[in-house]
């Protein structure tokens, strides 16, 4: 009998510690997500050092820092995508954006840096959702403007370098192939009122938009993009926040009862807000976030004045004990964005004795992410509307396993 | 204030007296439906008498049997249809059909039959609506297989006579208007699951295919179809079966909030079961309905065992009480499909006054239905797979308002 994914969801037990679900965020009583947590409630596995290392003699190359650091700490069946790789079968990655907001935040460019990591590493496929119907639900956008944002973001994931020949970009609202709505139909069938509030937790108030949203989602990451790949049906590894694996493990339900794979997820933590790590950055409040459209003086600015320190209150104590690293956002910035593992340990030595301030550790930040920032400029600045026709142009991939 | 269609909706009190739904039809302890009661519940018109011979004056043609003999008795402001066609403003005629089963039989044929002649009266373009997705998720048929049902009914529907330069047939599955699923969002963000429970009566048991067709029969019945009427955006007449209002209350209710104007409709009655007046036909027992695929003997032989008589026991007690004919068969059939009043007229006062016998009513019933039959018969055959092409082609229609 087919394993079911679903049977022994805990994702919404009624004395609810932690909420993370793909609309909300929260740890209990403002503090850490607890990921141990999450992965026993999710039911997805630890990504371990030893998968690590098999990524790394795989692809021949350094694992991406997001991996060595632990920033994607969980998955779902990672290990039979490189079984499969191994043996030489093709898989291609799926990942996602819902375009809620004009500007992107540094949270937002991590699943996407990723990916462009996993594409070069694997050489292989990439399909890009814009959920711009997911938003204009939820965040009663109209259709117009949602799919304006769409664009919009289209062009922050272009300038992220992705590789035109081997990428496809589409949008919910935009895709017409023709089997979208038939493999709606399909999942829908499989999955009853009950169950979806099982999972997501939608009341009777709720429009049935969202209701019907979720095979919407099941149906784009389960099927074949015939345009891409004919009619084979190969493996799909998903790179994306722990908060979007509802939504996945409802896909890992149903794919097999409509004749596709399980999709693999590879999944990160929340980046967190400037303010402290008690969630995910806020669309809602600008000081709670590096945007890549932010000025170096912005951006300055920001680090200086609202990155949670874990420095001391005096030069004195900070000497004496050293910086608390467990709180310290540019601590943990760095991890994200300081490619070079020997200054970070340098930095993790010097700052967490207490010889280095919070004023130089700040001051390294604001130069680390000005540059990400910058550089992510110019790459959007030279994005033409051109090219992102071309990369939502339904069409098959020329060159997409070399 | 825009004046709702569902507030008042007691289609679905606890204490059901009769249940008319999209998919199921019920009469109290298997009696006849209550009409005038169902025109209360749902809150509709009665097709009334002057509205009759103002489609006649409007039209220049004796209105149609099923106009004059109240098969077609209900209505939602189709008096406004009327005036804005009387100031020689223009409107379109949509209906449709759930594909669930290969043959048609008669009472399938009675929306089109009236359709064509409201074509051919008011001149005006008809989209008809194959909903093999409904019929996907209710009957639990696969995807093709619903498919390859639309399409054979699309023959009979062809073979109806419609006017190919006026009329559009298209699948729910195959079309690929990109305004589709952005309307079918617009419409799922003006209902909630409670309010879309209180018109369908879904269960937290059914699967939400079910919860997330209505926005989809809503969208597609409140859209331009901008490929035939580009942007403009004109009036729309539905000739449909009373069960189908729940769908059309809510396109009504939700239609103006999102730029469309409301459809009026023109609701029938039901056909009769060949063993008496407690419901619809059913597909489920092929005694019960004469299909358009029955050869003269198959009719002959149903009529004459299983259409259930109001003639008497006795040929004595015939002649004597003459035949009910509020529960006869015969005559009600005849009501549907014997054009000539007269005839009509002078059978109902020899037949009911005991004069001519059951089996003599019977025989011109035969000859009637066999005469319709073998004629949808011959104009089927010669629909051929080009001409359902030609007919479900996304195209404008060239000739639609001639």
């Amino acid at each position: 009998m087919e394993k079911t994914e679903l049977k022994d969801d805990k994702s919404k037990e009624v004395e609810e510690e932690q909420v993370v679900s793909p609309w909300e965020v929260s740890a209990k009583d403002g503090g850490k997500i607890d990921y141990d947590k999450l992965i026993d409630k999710f039911g997805c596995q630890r990504l371990d050092e030893s998968l690590i290392q098999r990524v790394q003699r795989l692809t021949n190359r350094a694992p991406h820092v997001f991996l060595r650091r632990g920033v994607f700490f969980a998955h779902r069946d990672f290990n039979d995508i490189l079984d499969s790789y191994e043996k030489g079968e093709k898989f291609y990655l799926y990942t996602g954006r819902g375009p809620s907001s004009e500007a992107l935040h540094l949270g937002h460019l991590i699943p996407f840096m990723f990916t462009k990591y996993l594409q070069d590493a694997f050489k292989v496929p990439l399909v890009i959702q814009l959920t711009d119907d997911e938003k204009c639900m939820w965040k009663n956008l109209s259709v117009e403007e949602s799919q304006r944002l769409a664009r919009e973001n289209a062009k922050d994931i272009i300038a992220c370098g992705f590789d035109i020949s081997k990428t496809f970009i589409f949008s919910d609202f935009d895709y017409v192939g023709g089997a979208f709505y038939k493999n709606m139909v399909r999942v829908a069938k499989c999955v009853t009122y009950n169950k979806v509030v099982g999972i997501f937790g939608f009341t009777g108030e709720d429009h049935i938009g969202k209701v019907s949203f979720p095979p919407v989602q099941v149906a784009y990451s389960s099927i074949s993009f015939t345009h891409i790949f004919g009619n084979e049906n190969i493996r799909c590894l998903i790179p994306c926040a722990i908060d979007q694996d509802p939504y996945f493990r409802m896909t890992r339900d149903v794919a097999p009862r409509i004749g596709y794979h399980k999709p693999a997820l590879i999944e990160s933590s929340f980046f967190p807000a400037l303010q402290g790590e008690n969630g995910k950055m806020s669309a809602s409040d600008p000081n709670s976030a590096i945007y890549v459209t932010d000025s170096a003086k912005e951006i300055k600015n920001k680090i200086n004045r609202y990155a949670f320190s874990g420095g001391r209150d005096s030069i004195e104590l900070h000497r004496k004990y050293g910086a608390n690293l467990e709180v310290d956002i540019p601590f943990k910035y760095l991890g994200f964005f300081l490619d070079d593992d020997a200054e970070l340990e340098h930095i993790r030595e010097e700052y967490g004795s207490g010889r280095m301030l919070t004023g130089e550790i700040k001051k390294r930040l604001v130069e680390v992410l000005t540059d990400l920032v910058e550089r992510h400029q110019r790459a959007r600045a030279a994005v033409t509307d051109e090219m992102v026709d071309a990369f939502m142009a339904v069409r098959p991939l020329p060159n997409m396993f070399n």
